[in-house]
């Protein structure tokens, strides 16, 4: 079996290289190519996306698993080994099921797709995006029926991004979770609204970004395995976990982006730097879901970032960093500035407090359209009659509505509730942390994050996608994806800045 | 045919996107990669240069090409298609010649050889690297039994670098520029010597940036399809013709660095900018040879960018940026300063009316230990010994001397003389451009450059591989490569400027 199991990691490795190369050539797509390279590049990712599906799907590696699993069965079940045999076993089993032609034709319509919407959108015009949109749920429906063991079609589309996640899980977590926030924005909306004008300032771009360095920096960003560069949409992107690079956005005029964003980004990336060298190139060096991905970028750029103790180390250098924007502002105002609760219509522009009813609002979108119950035409007023029941807001055009967020003309169903699960295990993580770390604020209070960073190296970045998402949280905090600890963290956090 | 050629240009296109890759991982290794990515960076190379390897030297593409070659015989033999087939028969014999044994012992020989260059130039002793440098002969000279035909063993590594070129042209070209180039350097070394001082000032690095931006922008670079870069050894590099990079060097404290430097790549650039759009993704995308690519960069870094007229347009501007440096050095004592020939013992640092024979030194060593006339050991006393014979300096140690160049621990046999062959066709290529053009100099005086970049996208870039360097040489000037034109060029030029 030795051999064998040679054999297998060599052809992982393989693919792990090739889907490295491929990372290296989006990172340059989006922070270096010049815009007349872009036909060229397409063609290089086709190529090396066209092998990488060549070799997931290779009849040689199907036998090879086969050939281990009794193996695997035989040993230790949370052994490195027997975890590589069965995510690959899993994961060329659901990549075997999806024929070629409707990758072939899939990734036609998301192409066409894109376009359609980044049209709409300039126009802000949903009848120009909805054929595409139409074609495209027609063609997640049709990637279902590839599952049909599944209890419900959108469960084939959530395990994409949410390995063993069921859609009745998320909407039990969502029907939990959406009155108690429904509740608290309606109790903090009764209270006098905190200022945060001071954020929007001029804010000399250099100086913005050297303090976001100084920040992650103390966090433990890497410089030595990774770089920051600007793109306009702010990513983390890792070429194994020696080379993992994070981007940010520089508003002069609003510090926020900057600031929360790079703590964002710099959270995915002390993931990403984090997976044990024993599952380099074996394919299980990667998140093992989104949520957990965005457990770690919500907890530092949140729990860290957005914490009293965090700025009572950090806000004098801030003020010494910008004096005349930042002299006269007490600590207290400004952290209950940069914490302000204020229902708005565009999801990445969200506060802690608002943001998973955004997400709810496109999960039961989502679901309802997959499950054929909500016409793809009717999806603007669907959306905003959820907004003002959700948030109290109404979209005064699709641009600012429906036609927000990209992800729909990728085809990717099933990735927002991520986002919103993120939040939720980040929270019951602090919790946890909390326990094993008692003095962590004092901590944070001084600057100091090494303890914190080992914890989560420890309980969640080193395992990688050994174990699915729910198991691990189950495993580290002793209960599944559960919304009661963030509950607590919003209400305690908000009842003292709203003063409830 | 028409099918096989469609499955032979669709064969070539893979490898060629797969080539783009690679160098696109390359270009990111020398500029943006984090140290610490180095190992990953090599793994994923290494996977990529194999399935290069496999693709080049595989027997579906041998009997493709085998198949094709009637049909070629049967086109306009200077057509598009007839020279692909041809050219890729010759690539695919050349790979198929290289047991794959021998590449995977090279690589491995050379990547020791590299580390210990490092150390024995860090250390200026040539005994460190003398054993590596001994296997790196021996494997060239089994390098050159795999081509049992060449007239030549030298001939087989000269010809990976200009193809069809052999060593009796060479040796023939150098035998009859050297005693003209001694005597020329003679002449001036008895004249008195002009003033440079004013080169070496401090220059603020943003503004020698831009200045080198505002130069080969008028030059024609198009910034559409590029972009420059810092690296301590600049390069251009290129992925596909829409994608072409360049980077520089800037020296606080001396400007030619920067300004020739960036005219150099700049003149790489537009060739590789210029390849014609049919033979995209082909492999004849790419220079004829070195010699032909160097002719490019001298061109525009010399021919260009070291004239007088050249200087009447933009020394104006250079002294607006520069004020305190250059307001009181006259135009006329710039233009010598810039073209001070002085014999030195750095090839990289040579001057016009030297280089060459920096090359001629090279390429007499390669030979003669090709040859097995030369022992490596002996490598420094000859090497010194012709020094002091052609240029007049001995070198106080082996750093300034024999281990200068990387060269020779990557295994680059045969290479240098495509530096100096690069500046004779530059010259040739010059006269010519000057019959077509008989106003030049006053466009080049008015900083006009469209009509020179167009004449050398018509005759020189558009072709890229289809023809071999000779052939090109031959078809644009009517003979082959050859020196008169060249000391032609250094006669008139420095007589000038040294009054003889």
């Amino acid at each position: 079996m030795d051999k064998k199991l040679e054999e297998l990691k060599s052809k992982l490795a393989d693919l792990s290289d090739l889907g490295q190369a491929a990372a290296v050539l989006g990172w340059d797509q989006q922070t270096c190519m010049p815009v007349g390279g872009a036909e060229a590049r397409g063609n290089q990712q086709a190529l090396l996306g066209r092998l990488g599906q060549e070799w997931a799907t290779s009849p040689e590696l199907g036998k090879l698993i086969d050939e281990l699993m009794p193996y695997a069965e035989s040993l230790d079940p949370d052994s490195d080994d027997a975890r590589l045999i069965k995510v690959s076993a899993r994961d060329f089993a659901k990549a075997t099921r999806v024929p070629t032609d409707f990758v072939v034709e899939f990734t036609r319509v998301t192409t066409m797709a894109n376009q359609g919407w980044v049209e709409a959108r300039q126009k802000s015009d949903f009848s120009i995006f909805q054929p595409h949109l139409e074609k495209i749920v027609e063609l997640r429906r049709k990637y279902a029926t590839f599952f049909p063991e599944a209890k419900h079609p959108y469960d084939a589309l959530l395990d994409d991004f949410e390995p063993g996640m069921k859609t009745e899980d998320v909407k039990a977590i969502f029907t939990a979770l959406r009155p108690q926030q429904v509740e608290l924005i309606k109790a903090i909306a009764a209270k006098p609204q905190v200022d945060d004008s001071f954020l929007h300032q001029t804010f000399d771009e250099k100086k913005q970004w050297d303090f976001g360095v100084e920040v992650i920096t103390k966090f433990g960003y890497d410089w030595n395995h990774g770089r920051q560069d600007k793109a306009p949409h702010p990513f983390t992107t890792g070429f194994g976990y020696s080379d993992v690079r994070i981007t940010t956005r520089v508003d002069p005029n609003f510090l926020n982006p900057m600031l929360f964003g790079t703590m964002h980004e710099c959270g995915h990336a002390l993931h990403g730097m984090g997976f044990a060298p024993e599952l380099d190139r074996t394919g299980l060096d990667g998140s093992a879901s989104l949520a957990i991905g965005e457990s770690q970028s919500r907890l530092w750029e949140n729990l860290v970032g957005r914490s009293l103790p965090f700025w009572q180390h950090f806000y004098p250098r801030l003020q010494e960093v910008f004096p005349s924007q930042f002299g006269n502002v007490p600590l207290e105002s400004f952290y209950k500035g940069i914490n302000k609760v204020h229902p708005s219509l565009i999801r990445v522009e969200a506060d802690e407090a608002t943001y998973n009813l955004h997400i709810m609002l496109r999960l039961e979108v989502e679901i309802a359209v997959i499950e054929g119950k909500l016409a793809v035409k009717d999806l603007p007023e669907y959306w905003n009659t959820k907004m003002r029941e959700y948030l109290g807001v109404t979209p005064p055009n699709d641009a600012q509505g429906v036609l927000q967020d990209i992800h729909w003309s990728f085809g990717a169903f099933g990735y927002f509730s991520t986002y919103a699960l993120g939040n939720l295990v980040s929270a019951q993580l602090w919790e946890k942390i909390n326990q094993d770390i008692p003095n962590l604020a004092d901590q944070v209070r001084a600057g100091k994050f090494d303890e914190l960073l080992a914890w989560l190296r420890k309980h969640i970045h080193r395992y990688g996608r050994k174990f699915q998402p729910q198991e691990l949280v189950q495993k580290v905090t002793g209960s599944k994806i559960d919304p009661a600890a963030y509950m607590r963290y919003l209400r305690s956090k908000f009842s003292e800045i709203y003063g409830m």
